[in-house]
């Protein structure tokens, strides 16, 4: 037998974070098949105690998981609903009283020090704890009195992607269940899913678009703002271009100034309320000759400069998990265009050590 | 009597925000002398019905007063805080139950229309209403059952100044109210106010290092972060630069990779707690050869590669107030080096009608 000949074992850049993010479609029917029963049992007994308010505590791409879960607790359930500064914990050692409050911290690894350390607070506080992570066996899974498994398997690229979808699909299924609800409007998910990663080619075209972008403005509302928020992170953490993140409505309260046709914006457009509500933000960029991408409705991306077309007919408060799909994309894809490394970003470890 | 000459009133770019940032001192005095007792009273009858929650509703400048607020209460009442995701109100039609929560709303104009529905919207679920405006007939005073006025005068630059500081003051003095104290750390303010913007001069060398910038990126903690995003949101508005604030240890969750040598870093180092937590941070940039500026005290400014020093032994909480003020000229000194005219940025009005 003649030896084989020699492959030098030189990877693809990206080889890890593209094999991620085509998991997202198995994650996702992973979590109905196997996550849902669990996680509706958790919210039913969570639900049974009546929290009054909810806190959630995040960093990162995991914050803009939270930040779903928000919308999707002040909208579907009318529960108020902040946003954990850690800090007034961590480094100022505030005790609040948080009886009959919530406290949901999310976080891919479960094992960031000042997440175990703001959550072990909270129960102390009198608060009833859910941390929702990757890892069952995490310090911050072993604080919180329930845990869910968001059952991504294990992620190795730096820029989180398939724990990103899983996070939301998660947290959508558990809000559901605080209210009876079973979450029928995610059984489509995964199959969308793959009709929207097949697409690859559309996205790899878009950017060209970006490859010499200086700066990108991101801009969306209501559920697709989170969205927004983790595309400009995703854009940063592999790009390295800024890409700032805005609200429709915040970005009408200056930030609309930088805005010219050599700052590129992506607005995130929903079907439903939050695509209405943002009208008047696009026909604004639109006057001041933005150019403008738009990952959305089909009606809206042939209004706009280019853009990609999502599937219609989706529930609203599901369209997050599909949205960010094509960002992704376009994130790993510019990326590449640079010449860089979408797995080896600059700078940053996985487990980040805050504290 | 012969004619003087003719003096073409051409007017100064930029000279009507000068003139709001210069009358600072006077409005905090004014507040002081003028508005505590007020505010006290207030704060007491709000106390009297022992909120257990507070959330915050507000845009633009006046959302980051909010934050101020956020930590402010979360740190020294031990209250849990929210901000208002407005869209779920205004766009998506939540009805929350308020019951025992305390909504302030922060605005300059008390005009934007989302704002006063989604406060009314607060008042009939249950809410204890609070308004924090410079405009005591405005709709938004109106409509809720308290209202602090903050006594800033008519304000007609485009970029709010005097208007976030007579806030934050403002709300400083509730909180303290709330907890029955008097806030004796804000006393010497409108002094050291004086003396930071005596200081222009300084501040218009360090503008010269961002005349040709093309991006930044502000980075804080705690009681500094409120301002790292205020200061982020003035620069972007007067020099129309990107600028990305990030919480210190956000920044270490992904877009560090976005900082090199060519993405200048302004950190605000409070002194006390928040600046320890920052120094982690710091000393991350510093490996990365960031172009790293300080506002804060001297030994952090002289290990930077620039600064401005903040007077020192001034209690962490009102330094926020101090902070931004240096920040504040630094846009405005950019914006002129960069021949724009801050009075008039691009595509701005005084009132921005979001709904």
């Amino acid at each position: 037998m003649s030896a084989a000949p020699t492959t030098l074992g030189v990877p693809r850049p990206g080889h890890i974070m593209a094999g991620e993010m085509a998991q997202q479609p198995a994650v996702l029917q992973r979590i109905l098949d196997e996550g849902a029963a669990g996680i509706r049992e958790t919210a039913a007994r969570i639900a049974a105690r009546n929290p009054r308010f909810v806190l959630l505590t995040a960093r990162g791409t995991s914050d803009n998981a939270a930040l779903y879960a928000k919308y999707l607790i002040e909208i579907t359930l009318g529960k108020p609903v902040g946003l954990t500064s850690m800090s007034t914990t961590t480094a100022y050692g505030a005790k609040p009283d948080l009886t009959d409050c919530l406290v949901i911290t999310v976080s891919q690894s479960g094992g960031s020090p000042d997440l175990v350390a703001s959550t072990r607070a909270a129960r102390e506080a009198g608060a009833i704890t859910l941390a929702v992570t990757n890892n069952a066996d995490s310090p911050l899974a072993e604080v919180s009195e329930y845990h869910i498994d968001v059952l991504a398997g294990p992620e190795k690229a730096l820029p989180a992607t398939k724990t990103y979808t899983a996070e939301l699909l998660a947290l959508y299924l558990f809000v559901e269940g605080l209210r009876g609800a079973r979450g029928e409007a995610a059984e489509s998910l995964p199959g969308l899913a793959q009709a929207i990663l097949d697409r690859g080619a559309e996205v790899k075209q878009l950017a060209e678009r970006y490859r010499f972008a200086q700066r990108l403005v991101i801009t969306s509302r209501g559920y697709g703002y989170p969205t927004a928020r983790e595309a400009a992170l995703k854009l940063m953490e592999t790009t390295y271009i800024p890409a700032t993140p805005f609200s429709g409505a915040d970005l009408l309260h200056g930030p609309l100034a930088m805005v010219d046709n050599v700052s590129p914006v992506i607005a995130v457009v929903p079907e439903g309320r939050g695509g209405a509500a943002l009208q008047p933000v696009l026909d604004r960029l639109r006057g001041r000759g933005a150019d403008l991408v738009v990952v959305g409705q089909r009606e809206q991306v042939e209004a706009a400069s280019a853009g990609f077309v999502l599937p219609s007919g989706v529930a609203e408060e599901v369209q997050t998990i599909l949205e960010i799909l094509p960002l992704q994309l376009l994130a790993y894809e510019v990326t590449i265009a640079r010449g860089q490394d979408p797995d080896a970003p600059r700078a940053l470890a996985k487990v980040t050590e805050t504290r």
